[in-house]
């Protein structure tokens, strides 16, 4: 392989052989291709794509760069979801106990925050003493004795990705369809699970700003996933505004913990039915997705998802109690409104600014070494749509200090006269 | 300016502003911008272009990254000619003596051969005594005394794109129109000419292949040149065979001679008055080309071309008894022709494998630090159309060594029923 043809050939827009992907990913993980020749190579893929064949041989050569996960001496069919990311987006925590909570096993290795979108792992280390670090055994263990496990990595998963990924980060080579989701495939395909349905975001909020490129990468994932034999599934959602009402860590294990008691906020139940029930269909529990939502609510209100919720937490190390008592997890001591200053329906919100707002508090990382404040956060009272009155609360942020400027919201979030709740599910694929 | 941003803005299509290109030429040479962010910069105006805006831009700061001449103390209209380059192109040895012979202004910078097609500095150092490293000062006082001197570069020209060049041969962002004419007119730019002809060549043995690119290369160069306020014409000329018959440094220099005597070929005849017409009219000493080629084949058939050649050649220090006695220069000890195997007509000769044949012979180098066997070449003795009977030769090299396997040439030369000379001149512009 000389990476100077790989590089014309692609430039000319061919298509590239097996070989040839694979040797490129192991010879740049390796150091003997250099930077400059993978990021002008990266720049080729962005301009001219990679069909199907190519980005699942480039998902596997990344895949295949670091440790995957054999599960498949854990009966039963392994079902697991993943989100492009959103702000305020708790849905793994819910939808992991309600499917569980159904007999079905959900094994999810999940990641910590970075920038203003927190990590699932981050918000289950607000709870005292759970531990996300399982070993590889313990966490197999807990998937035949719970049903599921939201673990960090147990080894070194797609380094290959990683370094190409800190690449794209510095070259403008992030935003490419066939770039994107061999990365997270990548990632996914190696946690060794047979079935994943993907919550794709879009909106103002997410990554992909609208519903045809969120489609297209949902699309590029599923054929990757379903070329490695998994069963795919993807739901298309909005993300115009942030999940549920509240962001921040402990915060989001609250309405966590409400939901599964039966009080979650309709976005956020409506997204847990949405993308648990192909999970329960594709797990050969339920003949069709209507009597899988039936089936999930039932969990919801006979508090089998709570006690999964429970059994998981403990098996983790963690101490249960604060499900009866949310002072158990750590908090903010002030509390500081944003209240509305005209009156009318809260037209726009941006999630981004909530989140990085949040970041700034404490509650995420700017960089890899940051620790985390798990009390801080925002509660939200309004969603667009929703009716203000002058003075109301849209908002009330939990700190650490007394007062805070918060007139830095005022330019991403808007009162006007016509407003309408946008719509929460764009597609399902 | 922030590189991401530029690269981000580039590979979306948008125009970048002069600050913009500037600071990144500026920077990269600096060694601040690393080389992975620049090939994939490379990449993005490989795949978008540059307006003539940008690449005027481009090419100037890579021409200020080095040492600009001024030759503005120099009276008269400064004309030079710029080739990119062929096998056998000799054009500006008989070009320079018959323009400066009408009493024209005829500075060149000029450069050694690296890979197939040599170099001018090459052949005319082939010539016993003469030095082609003059100062600065030197070559400025033969341009008054005598009207023309080729000489190399007197101080560092357009570091910028030297750097940059060196990247792009290993990143596959070698042939864009941008590119390439802004890497060429940054150099010629900095030889503070008044006025410039290019000859583009086209044709299997050329850069550029087929017409409509080299239209479009010469077009971009005209363009720049003119944006920088110099008078700029342009000849496409064919490249599918050598020009002339020789080919090789000594031999070369014999062909010149004989073509100042009046004897050349026809296809290297007609070239010079292509390419010389119109910087004699630039030079406004004709009215008109048609006037401009009967001045130039003037200076053939009464040897003021000749003398001139004789007084560059003393200039620079070299002994012009050769031109009475080719012997005087350096000659290879063996020929050994090359037969055709059948009869008909030339149909086509890779102008590129001769080159290459030639470089293996010694008479070119491979890498930059080789040095030359100034005897060594090729002879051709049928050019494409010619009739050919079996056993006639087809060219003679001139080697070092008494034999030769001379049939990796095969696949190169066929000969067929029917064949017809190309057109030389493809267009003038």
């Amino acid at each position: 392989m000389n990476m100077t043809d790989v590089l014309m050939k692609k430039r000319n827009g061919a298509v590239l052989t097996d070989k040839e992907i694979t040797d490129v990913i192991n010879q740049y993980t390796a150091g003997s291709i250099p930077d400059y020749q993978m990021s002008a190579f990266l720049m080729t893929i962005y301009f001219n794509e990679m069909n199907v064949a190519e980005r699942t041989t480039l998902t596997k050569a990344m895949m295949e760069s670091g440790d995957v996960l054999d599960l498949s001496d854990i009966p039963g069919i392994k079902v697991d979801k993943h989100s492009t990311g959103g702000v305020g987006d708790k849905t793994s925590l819910p939808l992991a106990a309600m499917v569980a909570a159904l007999d079905i096993k959900v094994p999810m290795i999940s990641g910590r925050g970075l920038g203003h979108t927190g990590g699932t792992l981050d918000k289950l280390e607000a709870i005292p003493g759970l531990k996300v670090d399982l070993s590889e055994d313990a966490f197999k263990q807990q998937i035949r004795d719970v049903g599921t496990a939201i673990i960090s990595a147990t080894g070194e998963i797609a380094p290959a990705d990683k370094k190409i990924y800190a690449l794209r980060d510095v070259t403008c080579t992030v935003d490419s369809i066939s770039l994107i989701s061999s990365s997270i495939m990548s990632k996914k395909l190696a946690t060794g699970n047979d079935a994943l349905v993907l919550d794709v975001k879009t909106g103002s909020g997410a990554f992909m700003k609208n519903t045809e490129d969120a489609r297209a990468l949902a699309e590029s994932m599923m054929e990757i996933g379903e070329a490695a034999g998994v069963k795919m599934r993807a739901v298309i959602s909005d993300m115009n505004q942030p999940l549920g009402y509240e962001i921040g860590n402990a915060l989001e294990i609250i309405e966590t913990v409400e939901t599964l008691k039966g009080n979650g906020p309709d976005d956020l139940v409506e997204l847990c039915l949405a993308l648990g029930a192909p999970m329960v269909v594709m797990a050969q529990k339920a003949p069709n997705e209507a009597i899988a939502r039936k089936m999930l609510m039932q969990t919801l209100s006979d508090g089998s998802a709570l006690t999964k919720f429970t059994e998981m937490i403990v098996a983790q190390g963690g101490d249960p109690a604060f499900i009866q008592d949310y002072l158990k997890l750590p908090t903010a001591p002030y509390t500081i409104p944003y209240v509305a200053k005209t009156a009318g329906k809260l037209g726009t919100i941006d999630a981004d600014a909530l989140g990085i707002l949040v970041m700034q508090l404490g509650g995420g990382r700017a960089t890899k070494d940051d620790t985390l404040d798990y009390g801080v956060g925002v509660t939200m009272h309004k969603k667009i749509g929703d009716a203000i009155s002058v003075g109301e609360p849209i908002l009330t942020v939990h700190a650490n200090q007394p007062e805070l400027d918060l007139s830095s919201l005022d330019e991403h979030i808007q009162i006007q006269e016509h407003a309408q709740a946008p719509t929460l599910i764009h597609a399902t694929l």
